[in-house]
This record gives C-alpha cells, sequence and structure tokens, in this order.
C-alpha cells in the first residue's frame, strides 16, 4: 500500500484510534490530524500517540489531507459532513467507519453530493466493551471483517484505496448493498446490544440489585458484555437503523412468546429441541468463526 | 480436609467430572466410582481418569460409599433420588450440583426422608459451553461461588463436611433459602441462557441463516456463549424452576416493550440515559467481579 500521507480522522477513540494505531505500527501514515467534540479526548488521543496533532478547524484539517475517516458516533455524521463540505478539496477521499449504512448515505448525498466518486462507505466489524482513546489498539482490526457499502458513484480507485487502507489494518474485506448491510447487522449486532442493555438496566434497577449482581457468574459477564459499550454510539445506531432493528426485535419477541408458552405448559420435549438446535448452531458457527477460541470460559 | 475414603458421583460430565479431578488433584479422594445413564460417558469418563470404576448397580455403588454427589441434569433427581434410597447406608453423605434447588429438596423429602439429617443440597455457580466428561477440568470451581441451601433437618456436621468438599475444589462457599437461590438464578443465570438459545434459535431457523452467522463476530460470540450450553440440562433447570423464571421472563419482556416504544417513537435521550444506566451497572460490576479479565475482546 502507498504510503497515506495526510490522514484526518474525526471520533478518535477506540475505532478511529485503533485505525490509526494500526497504520502507525505499518509504518504507512506520516501525519494523523484528529478532529472531535471534545478537546479532552482530543489531547488525551495525543499524548497516547494515537495521533499527531489535533485540528479545531475544518478548513485547516482539510487542507492537504489525503484521507478522512469519519469514526464518530453515526449519530452526527449529518453535522459533520455538513461543517466538512465547504473545505474539503476536489482529490480527498473520504470514509467512514459508521455501524449503520443507510442513513450514513443519506447524509452524504445531502452534503457531499459534489463528492461521491470519493465518499466510500464501510464499516468494520470490530469492537470491544470498552470505549475511548485508551482502548484503542493496533490488532483491533486484525483477521476481523470490514464490509465496504460502495456508492453507484464511487471511483473504483478510490473504492481500492479504501480497502487498502483496512487491509493494511489487518482485516479481511467484504462488498454488499447498504440495505443487506443494515438488515444483516440489526439481526447480529443490533439486536443483541439492545437485548444485552435492557437485562442489565431490568436489574440494575431492582431493590435487590447488588445481590442479584453478586451471584451473576461467567456465563452472565460475557452475555452482558455489549451491555458495557458506548452508550451514546449505540443509541444513534439504534435511531439509525432502528426500522431494521424493530423488525428482528419483533420477530426476537415472536420467539420469546412461544418460549414463554412452552415454559408455561411445561413442554419439555419442545424446550428441549429449541435448546438442542440452538447450542448445535451456535456451536457450529463458533468453532468455525473463532477456531482458535479455548473451549471452557 | 479429611480424605474421603469413596466417592460416588451421579453424572459424570463437565459438572462431577470436574469435581472429581480436582479432589483427585488435590488428593483428597481414595476412590471414585461413576455412575450415570448412558455407559458411553462412563467409559469415556474412565478413560480420561475422571473416575476410578463403573457401577451400574446402585447396591453396589453405595456399599461403603462416604459421599454420594449427585451431578446429573436436574431432572433426574426425582428418580435417582427414588433408585438410591433402598440402598442408602445411614452414615453416607448425599449432597447434589443442581442449578436449580426447590425441585431437588422437593424430591428428596419425598425420597430421602429417612436421611435428611446427611443429604446437603449445594449449586456451583460455574460452568462452560461444553460439556460431557471431556470437558471437566480440576479448576472450574477455583474462585468460583458455591451456594449452599442447607435443610432445617440437616446435621451440623454434614454441612461442614460438603462445604469442606468444595472448598477443597477451590471454591468460595455462601448460604442462602432454596427460594432465595432460585429467584436469584433465574434473574441472573437461567433467563440469560433461554434468550440466548432463543435468539440462536430464531436466527438459525432463517433463510438466510448462513449469510447472518458470517457477519456474527465477537460480540455475538459472548452474547450467545451460553446458547451453547447442554440442552437437557437447561430443559431440566428451566422446567424446574419455570415459575420464578416466567416472573423474570415476564418482567424482560416488559423492559423490552418499553425499549420498544423508545426505538419506535425515536427517543434518543431516553434511550442514551438507559444505555448509560446499563453500560455503568454493568462495567461496574464486571471490574470487581472480573478484576483480572482484559479489556476489549
Amino acid at each position: 500500500m502507498r504510503k497515506i500521507d495526510k490522514l484526518v480522522i474525526c471520533g478518535v477513540g477506540l475505532i478511529g484510534g485503533s485505525v490509526a494505531l494500526a497504520l502507525r505500527q505499518a509504518r504507512l501514515v506520516n501525519r494523523i490530524v484528529g478532529v472531535g467534540r471534545r478537546r479532552e479526548t482530543l489531547e488525551q488521543a495525543l499524548q497516547l500517540g494515537v495521533i499527531d496533532e489535533i485540528s479545531t478547524d475544518w478548513a485547516e484539517a482539510l487542507d492537504g489531507a489525503e484521507i478522512v475517516l469519519l469514526a464518530m458516533p453515526v449519530g452526527q455524521t449529518d453535522a459533520v459532513a455538513a461543517a466538512m463540505a465547504p473545505h474539503l478539496g476536489p482529490d480527498t477521499l473520504v470514509t467512514d467507519a459508521g455501524s449503520t449504512k443507510r442513513d450514513v448515505i443519506e447524509a452524504i448525498y445531502r452534503h457531499l453530493a459534489a463528492h461521491l466518486p470519493r465518499v466510500v462507505p464501510a464499516h468494520p466489524i470490530a469492537g470491544a466493551e470498552k470505549s475511548g482513546p485508551s482502548a484503542a489498539r493496533a490488532d483491533l482490526y486484525r483477521k476481523r471483517k470490514v464490509v465496504v457499502t460502495p456508492l453507484p458513484e464511487n471511483d473504483a480507485v478510490a473504492v481500492a484505496r479504501v480497502r487498502e487502507l483496512w487491509a493494511a489494518c489487518g482485516a479481511h474485506l467484504f462488498e454488499m448493498t447498504p440495505q443487506e448491510h443494515d438488515r444483516v447487522f440489526a439481526a447480529v449486532s443490533h439486536l443483541p446490544h439492545l437485548l444485552a442493555f435492557g437485562l442489565v438496566h431490568d436489574l440494575a434497577g431492582r431493590a435487590n440489585a447488588e445481590e442479584l449482581f453478586s451471584y451473576a457468574a461467567s456465563g452472565f459477564r460475557d452475555f452482558t458484555r455489549v451491555a458495557g459499550s458506548h452508550p451514546e454510539m449505540w443509541r444513534d445506531i439504534c435511531l439509525a437503523n432502528r426500522h431494521s432493528l424493530l423488525a428482528e426485535l419483533d420477530a426476537y419477541l415472536g420467539e420469546l412468546a412461544w418460549l414463554r408458552a412452552l415454559l408455561a405448559s411445561g413442554d419439555g420435549p419442545a424446550l428441549e429441541k429449541v435448546f438442542s438446535e440452538a447450542s448445535r448452531a451456535r456451536n457450529e458457527w463458533a468453532d468455525k468463526a473463532f477456531p482458535a477460541t479455548p473451549s471452557g470460559e
């Protein structure tokens, strides 16, 4: 991959910071400029060596920028795209790391219509329950999937450059339509997050919350890991993808209503059938998807 | 702890097998006899060195037995207690490792009424998504909680001996009433298992299941880890504790109905408040309960 001369990252937390660290480790970037809402976060990223400089001004940040990576919560995409637009040069490539794609693409069409050949939406499938620059790591994307959802207007060279950037972070590249992307991730990512947030919230509000948590063990820890995720990021994802997410939630509520009926009627054979099918599907998937994961905890 | 001369384990899978390995490693048992429904599992446990001998006859197994540990799925407790009763000597101590306690205690009163001073119910809070003798490990209970739910009729010496047995496996001991136990574990263990089984079952039945699973990542892996658990064991737990579990499921369905309304109306501030409270509660709990857990994946 050809070295990036000036990379601008908007949002220097876990997601953006990990791209910075990966490209820096691979010596594929000369200069990383951080942009963001919170001075404190930018200062922290600077001190941690995640970025080289802070910019509080889009005109200055975009001057000579080769690539701009949008890595803030997706709810800010509209405002950020609007703020960038007047200062965006004709050769600068823009990409994003948002967990939803249709809403990001709507903002792109709204504000960056003059730049469509070089605005390439993408989504790295990686995360952690901690957030902020201190959670960033150079290997966050290693062997993870990155889904690129190119626009019909995209320049092939620009798409290739975005793929290169993520490949340099160690990721495997895939392409989907934005619609397909948002449906798939509502099911396998957004819904589990909502369910885990909901369970912890339900229990944390109980009078005996402390006793309950004191007996929660490793199963609960893993089930709720995603509930430790960044609240604003997940508010934005849930709102941005709420139509697909509501459809998935409703399908799941149907499943729970059925399980409730099996429990209430004490239907052991039917419950065991559900559990067996789920257990087989889950373990077959996990053995294939995470072959190195040790059994046990 | 005084060495156990003859230990009988009924059910030599993950739970019973791990007790066997822990006591053997600590050199606290002379002889371990395995009892169970499936010859194949018993043979496997014998080959793995989990047990010293197989018995297919309760009269023989219980002859001279010092301690009997019931570690089969809780749905078998009634039949096993009935089968043991005629052969149980006056000095043999019986304990169990069932994840539910009220149903186990009902079976004890039904079949082992003559032995109540020496039948001490308990529940080790540990598990793994794999099951069977090959999943057993000597350290499964190290630093884990074991809840003893003594009967009013229990002999203090018998309770102390059971506590000793689990302490020898590295566990920390707690006591609760069976009612409190079953309510607490419905919330923090049984419900999360049901929810994870349900989600995997829902997705695995879709026409595009393969595509969905191919994009599922580490968040999904952790959320669904408990869905890899032993189907029969979890069928029995859900049925045995179904009144508490239904109450927890209904509370959770109420939480989901509320989250659904927030999503449908696009109420960002309320969603963020839920996510923030959950995220804070979850991370505070996990940092305290699992201080050694590395952040990130």
